[in-house]
């Protein structure tokens, strides 16, 4: 396997100095974090940081978009994890001096976003300073059908699934996608995912971190790729590029045994599609993508945090 | 009891848009908040946010002191719900472009503050933009001896008391304070607290909150309030002043009914000192300070976070 590059790469130099304590049941390195709260609960928590500028336009989508933007990314990784949500907190730094509109526009979006995505709020924290509006959520939730899921457990022979179509997400859809929370626990339900992440930097950089975690290689199809209308519409010729490297996706990358009969009826019956788009293979080969009959490497292209 | 001002009305006032759901065990308005996770479990979460130039100077005490306050203030927060921290998350926003030095300074700043805080770290969110260096830390904890607590509870009768002296931070403090776990935990196990929260913008400020929260009023003494060193050794001539609207003290505010004999006892023994300040009054005779023979409402001059 490949050295991860830029944020990962920093990442994985400073994660030696934490320690990991004995109530750890999901720790640093996954969409979610899970430890366990008392003797019989556990709590699974994801906390995702937007900024404007950045990660949504606020002049042009408005307070109610970037707050419902801030708690779906959350309950994206949530889903990743195959949890049920059970509330969020808000952090949010208000560009000075404040606005009421701005500050009643994230409140009421804040509000609208819960009852929408089914996820009550639980308080928060709301500062003032001199930079853009930056919305800090985390969400909490509780373990799902197969309990606390993450990127590790991905092994040879695995199918590579997706939830929905990629690419293109940034013209807009990135502000209104449903995250997969519903689709997640009807797959854990039906016993299919043994590793689970959300794409949200793309999947040429989001596929090698699940490789990573689970110590694995992938194989990806690229003409299985499902791409998604939004690039079909402005930039079909690119489709590819845009499916494996646009980010915000926001769609659930699963790997699975092959399914089985009654498990491929529970998930129709449930409304979900999986979309296959390759094969988990051994860390030695590395992480793959077959193109006009050549396999080649998968270059990470996707979205870097630290501007790298 | 007077309506609340500044950034406590905007908030009240948006409030009526959040509902409440059945696994609510502290809903939105005190320092923390709390959660049913599963059949037996309870999740105690407290979110606040720091921002360069406004809660801290990086350039001036760097990064390590940063991260440090970023999880102090919500032990603090923590402390004052008389939970036991479980971990934290971190969620930043690096200044673009993003130093490789500011990033390590603060992974290692965090992880040492997790160290000499017993607070293990469970993963977070990096990101980068234009703007100031954002902190915004979450903490999960479990209810200690005596549950959840929270700003409500207190009752006419009850007596006031402080943890610790009072103002001054600002010269320093505020990034090296000890949060007050251990002193709530004690104070917890000796049953003595009815109504609690930490002193984040300064008494003036922070005690109309409790007695809201509780439907209370309060009288407090200005002779009995317990000076800061910080202050004596700066400006004796104000400290009353200082004591009262400094902010960023840290130290708890507990509502108890007078101690036992045997309380006392064990306070003493943990090693928990509790200045008496005040007593708890019916809400109609208001929150009024005693000075110079004379009573007068106690006007909030502490920090008001939306800049008012």
């Amino acid at each position: 396997m490949s050295r991860p590059a830029g944020e990962d790469a920093w990442l994985a130099d400073a994660l030696g100095a934490f320690e990991t304590p004995d109530h750890t049941v999901l720790g640093i390195g996954h969409d979610a974090a899970a430890l366990r709260v008392g003797a019989a609960g556990v709590a699974v928590l994801a906390k995702d940081v937007i900024v404007d500028g950045v990660h949504f336009q606020l002049s042009e989508c408005g307070p109610a978009a970037a707050a419902r933007k801030a708690l779906a990314i959350n309950l994206s990784d949530l889903a990743a994890a195959g949890a049920r949500p059970l509330g969020f907190l808000v952090g949010a730094v208000l560009p000075k001096p404040v606005s009421r509109a701005l500050f009643d526009g994230l409140m009421a979006g804040f509000a609208t976003a819960a009852r929408a995505l089914e996820c009550p709020c639980f308080g928060g924290d709301t500062n003032a300073a001199e930079g853009p509006l930056v919305l800090s959520v985390t969400v909490i939730g509780a373990p799902g059908p197969l309990g606390v899921l993450s990127r590790a457990g991905a092994q040879p022979g695995d199918v590579l699934s997706v939830t929905g179509g990629l690419g293109g997400s940034l013209g807009g859809r990135h502000l209104t996608f449903q995250p997969r929370v519903r689709e997640a626990l009807a797959l854990a339900e039906a016993g299919v995912p043994k590793a689970m992440m959300d794409l949200s930097d793309g999947l040429s950089r989001d596929l090698p971190r699940l490789c990573r975690a689970s110590g694995v290689g992938a194989q990806i199809d690229g003409a299985a790729l499902p791409i998604h209308a939004d690039v079909l519409a402005t930039d079909p010729a690119s489709s590819l590029r845009h499916a494996l490297d646009d980010g915000e996706d926001f769609e659930l990358l699963v790997a699975h045994a092959p399914l089985s009969g009654a498990q491929q009826a529970q998930l129709e019956q449930a409304g979900v599609v999986l979309a296959r788009i390759g094969a988990v293979v051994p860390a030695e080969e590395g992480v793959t993508i077959l193109g006009n009959g050549a396999r080649r490497p998968l270059e990470p292209r996707g979205y870097d945090h630290l501007g790298g």
